[in-house]
């Protein structure tokens, strides 16, 4: 079975307006170029994307923190149950090939760093810059548009042979 | 969106032909029922399963204990990757809304613990039996024909509305 | 720096006096014989585990499940805070190199199976015994008196070089 | 029992020298303040913590990525034995009520939002800044000197009694 690019979004469960309408721009192309969106599973961000992505006919997952089920966004298609509360950060960006970052809460700090630490690209709109001794560290791809954020994340899917 | 019924097939990843057989029943009627089916996405029973799942048309989610999602089988449609190792037990089971075991291994022992632990029906074919101070436990529903460990696993989950 | 021996001891949350009683002189051995004390790090087995260390003036880990180290039972000496649940029950039995077990919880079964699965020895007090087809399994070594748990789990972690 | 102060020393396996300084200063401190050092167990920043913590007398704990207790470093007096790879990252800092962080690769970076998002106090020494749509966010209190960051991390432990 020729298994689909996976690509996670990663963002605050309290999302402001630019970032939902980012979020759902980004979910909703993820579907249209028939990749498969992974995330928390909950409210914020993470629900914005699962809107688009749905709309789009696309698979949504949710790795969620708690022992319910339940708590999944009612966008998502396949609930993870972990109960591992803020561990379940790491599955969310192991379980994909490239992380879409949009804005910046401390939990979407941690997840960048896991991402990059396992040598996944990240591509960022709105989020965080990391500098580190007075230089900015060139980890995060920063972008403006969702679309190029997508499209770039997928090339850089295709450019790696260990991730696809 | 009404989301579907998830069970989970644990049992060896080195099973026998007996225990091969049943797996790929079960994961059959899984997929003929329209459920969901979760494994811990190696070889073994979960391999098997996953093979039946696929040939009747199912959605297969394969919780990985390692780091490379090509570790999966190759009838695993959704490979989630966690790099826990043997935690990532924990997650098979409480994504799941009922458990069916096949065969014996420790591994399998330690998910059908956390099932139980969890209010997770469990339904047994050639698995452990449980004995404490000299009684056998109920916590396990022996059966032995595949078809019908999959139809007590629906309708358990159907008689427990918080499980739906 | 020489490493102690550490053995998890496990069982459930609400024991009864009998357990209790079985709790505190397994606790109070290990402190006796220089050995730490691993466990879950809550009320019932694993409390009077530690209430008897403690009394011995041995060191006792508690793996907690929770965000807050204030939930570790008076007796915990050095608290780790997972915030993984049920999850925990495998670093409980993974940082021990023996385990013994006492009653019987569902919970306690997840953490044996961890234990036999890695290859650590299981001694138990009063606990599960495992059947598999037809056959009992001689995993779990049953003895009845706490202090020969103790001897017999500190003599097996002697026998293997790996584990010391 | 009166519980200790537990400090998580975080940074990377592959330290240079100004950072192993640093490291040792802060181990050592932490010692003679007698708090506990918690850290990941392997070597780098974390070996050189635990290498001045064990020269001033303090208890040093090792939250272990791997299956094995021999992977620790030799300064670690407790070993936990996860077995979660990356994610044992979120059990260093949740077992600390304050975290120091030295230098900056990756995984820290997860540490660093692990911790913030968990309203556990961070210190660097040389470590990450964090830049939120262009303002430098005020989560990683900077500074210079070890000793300094070792007082600063207990007055804020003493300062937070839902943290002691």
């Amino acid at each position: 079975m020729q298994k689909q690019k996976f690509i996670a979004v990663i963002g605050s469960g309290q999302a402001n307006a630019s970032e939902i309408k980012l979020a759902e721009a980004v979910g909703k192309e993820i579907a249209r170029q028939k990749a498969v969106l992974v995330c928390g599973g909950l409210g914020g961000v993470m629900e914005a994307a699962c809107r688009g992505a749905e709309s789009g006919g696309g698979t949504t997952i949710g790795i969620l923190p708690g022992d319910n089920r339940e708590a999944a966004n009612p966008h998502i298609k396949i609930p993870i149950v972990t109960g591992l509360n803020h561990a379940r950060n790491v599955i969310v960006v192991k379980s994909a090939q490239a992380v879409i970052a949009i804005g910046g809460s401390y939990g979407t700090l941690s997840e960048i760093g896991h991402a990059l630490q396992n040598n996944i690209p990240v591509i960022g709109l709105k989020t965080w810059s990391l500098v580190r001794e007075g230089k900015t560290d060139s980890g995060i791809i920063s972008v403006d548009d969702p679309v190029n954020a997508v499209d770039i994340a997928l090339n850089m899917i295709e450019d790696q042979p260990s991730r696809r």
